[in-house]
């Protein structure tokens, strides 16, 4: 006859995605950086307002890019290259969105204690991207004026978990029939309060503030 | 001792999705319907494009639509009613895209017999859904100038099964940086000789040749 043990039950209280982005966060903590996942449809211009706020900030800010793509092509770290910021080029390899495990891989290349912010730009995707913490410490979304107005409404999982949305491509606001006021409504039934800047980055319009919201976040780093 | 059997191994060919879809086009050909499965980005303008079309075909050609959405809200199925067709909407409850099966279950809602043409309206992503035979007999993109001019290097895998493309928005191109020889440089190494129009739905221009296309593949039915 065997001893009777006590054997340790013990729950699956999380998921290894949720248990690296934790670590994530906690390591982009000791750094002293500020981490923000910018999610977007593709094209709604994740990478040109990423280039204009490197450029406008590079003198107040040390900014590192981790780049999630589905490919291998470059276009959009040498983009942020060339803007002055280092780069890193995570490959999904068809994958639907970032993980905290690709965005693990990307800060092992950056020197997380030269940079205040990191801005992670996801792949192109309204769907996907929701499910997933990467461990930063703040989530935005751009939506895009020559999206339309609706997409609140079609795609509401996005907009619930976001700390800060981004409308962008506003010098196009003559040209699109887009409704802001419909547009607000709908972010405001899924996520009431939501701090929303609307920015050209073609122009310029409307960064300022958007800015100043970042280096308010890098500063209450500790 | 037991006498020795034969035992017949059958190997997986296909998976669950590819035998509904294989099953889906085999009932569209006995209706005499030609479908088509249109994807594109969130904002490409797919509902735009799909009601124009049915309004400048819906005295040629009796047109059903099964548009695919992540929520339950049912505006571009409201808007492709007003054009004048009957319109089935599948919702995906979060998913990234449709399947066979969601496909499917939006046939039994139309009379196909009473059909020349399906348009099915997927949901709005550039990746998931280029894995997904939904059991049409082609599948279009549609590619919208304000998305940008990198989108094939970018998102490779979904021109590379197209039987038709569409660039949507050309109403827009004096107010963007959209370079058409070079958006098609890039399809053109993924998909070479792909058909190819450059339309706006909302002034109507470049759609006579997407018209003729279709009513071509329409009269090629049983």
């Amino acid at each position: 006859m065997t001893e009777s043990r006590r054997i340790p039950i013990v729950e699956k209280i999380t998921s290894a995605n949720d248990f690296v982005a934790q670590e994530n966060r906690e390591i982009f903590k000791q750094n002293g950086v500020f981490a923000i996942n910018i999610m977007a449809a593709p094209g709604a211009g994740k990478t040109a307002l990423i280039v204009k706020t490197i450029e406008l900030l590079k003198n107040r800010l040390r900014i590192g890019v981790i780049e999630g793509d589905t490919a291998s092509v470059t276009i959009d770290a040498d983009r942020v290259l060339l803007a002055g910021a280092p780069a890193v080029q995570v490959t999904s390899k068809g994958e639907c969105h970032m993980d905290a495990l690709m965005v693990r891989e990307g800060m092992k290349q950056l020197d997380l204690a030269a940079l205040d912010l990191v801005i992670i730009e996801n792949i192109g995707n309204l769907i996907c991207p929701a499910g997933w913490d990467l461990g930063s410490q703040a989530c935005a979304l751009i939506s895009s004026v020559t999206e339309g107005d609706d997409k609140p409404y079609k795609y509401p999982a996005i907009y619930r978990n976001l700390d800060v949305l981004l409308v962008s491509k506003t010098d196009l606001l003559p040209y699109v029939d887009f409704n802001l006021s419909y547009f607000q409504q709908g972010v405001e039934m899924l996520n009431p309060g939501l701090i929303t800047f609307t920015t050209s980055a073609k122009t310029g319009d409307g960064m300022q503030p958007w800015l100043d919201w970042l280096l308010s976040k890098c500063q209450g780093q500790p």
